[in-house]
């Protein structure tokens, strides 16, 4: 069972500013828990149902991890699933470090993706595709937010987040492309050997000074009356064509 | 101002079983309550702010249309949206009846979408791609749910739903693709004139029954780790390569 200590903990940790102060996030859901023990995230606490800790044994006898056996009622009382009958991790951030990339790597460039459901999709997305890095804007939403943790269906292991001031990191970037209502067809656009592609904020598009600094401008052909297209599915729809093209 | 019996009309509007009952739905924003003006969907009432009913004061004449002005504070607690600076409209629902098609046509199906905000970004992209009907299982998420409307930005408007049982419904259909993890290279396939595209549920994909009726599995290539793409990202990704396929 949880104590209140430590049932307050873990949900201080929806909140930014604890996740913050404490450094630590929540993971959720069998699936996700599973595929943290195999990443290199350090797990300090784990609150799982008797059936999963017997099932996870050997990856919860690990130093430093605090294993509390709880009932499938009280896993969905702490968290944030509509249900949860298997476990729930709480994980140490990673710092915010600049990526290191290989020749050819494409990243994308989140410019305020301000929602954590956008967010997570875009992560499990670029992660579908083999995109490793994300630049994101400081307004960007959370990666650690409960919200895109889940969207990320457990992409967030393996593709990793930079915060930064995207005009500064940009200045020295090569090739760098941007999502636009106008633009060259993506079906007919030949991608450079690596490179950027800047994704704009839900309701106001790629911001000002960003759009200067982009060198091709792309555009997704539309056939009917939508204005425009979700984030996510515009990020989509220009990494299937870039691996598309590069085939 | 609102009535106290008007704010609790409208508030009911967010259960599904009150719209059923009432045949009548919300639409929010400024966008979107001007874009259903350009509709034939019958309009009953709408709460705006003064300046909003100045500026749309023709489309506001209609008969039978109540207008009730508000403040910005009302039209925001009345509503679901964050903030609601502009206005909120009640329209009727549209009686749920089979597509009429024409040659050529294609149509998306979706096998138990249960996510509101999911089935909004399919509605929104199936109309950037000019698909104009879509049918949904009956346990796929309601058309009508406030957050279903939002997320098609106005798209509502254009794409018609039918619900239905799909494996009594696609029994007598023509060619029958499907979303699967494995399956004809989407990049490779050669589309049929005409045909439904079935999209599977979030979490299982699509079911055994109606996988059998599947005349051609379709499968969008992954590079990286994620084991699958979410329901609208995998929509967006299949009807863009089926336009670039049909140029």
């Amino acid at each position: 069972m949880l104590s209140k200590s430590r049932l307050k903990y873990i949900k201080s940790l929806q909140l930014k500013k604890y996740r913050k102060e404490e450094q630590c996030f929540v993971v959720e859901g069998a699936r996700s828990v599973s595929e943290l023990f195999q990443s290199d995230f350090q797990i300090t606490i784990v609150a799982a149902t008797p059936l999963f800790i017997e099932q996870h044994r050997g990856n919860l006898a690990r130093k430093g991890m605090e294993v509390i056996p709880v009932s499938e009622r009280e896993l969905t009382a702490t968290g944030t699933l509509q249900s949860n009958d298997s476990a729930l991790a709480i994980a140490k951030m990673k710092p915010n470090t600049p990526p290191v990339f290989q020749p050819g790597d494409f990243a994308l460039v989140l410019d305020d993706i301000r929602d954590p459901g956008n967010l997570g999709t875009i992560i499990r997305t670029a992660d579908w595709f083999g995109i490793r890095h994300i630049i994101a804007s400081n307004e960007t939403a959370d990666l650690y937010n409960p919200k895109t943790i889940r969207a990320t269906m457990g992409s967030f292991l393996r593709v990793k987040l930079f915060y930064t001031t995207l005009t500064e990191y940009l200045q020295s970037a090569g090739m760098i492309y941007g999502a636009f209502l106008k633009g060259t067809n993506i079906h007919e656009l030949g991608f450079a050997n690596g490179g950027f592609i800047v994704i704009g904020n839900e309701s106001n598009g790629i911001s000002t000074d960003l759009a200067a600094m982009v060198h091709e401008r792309v555009m997704i052909p539309g056939y009917g009356g939508a204005e425009s297209l979700n984030a996510g599915v515009a990020t989509a729809i220009i990494l299937d064509n870039l691996r598309r093209s590069k085939k």
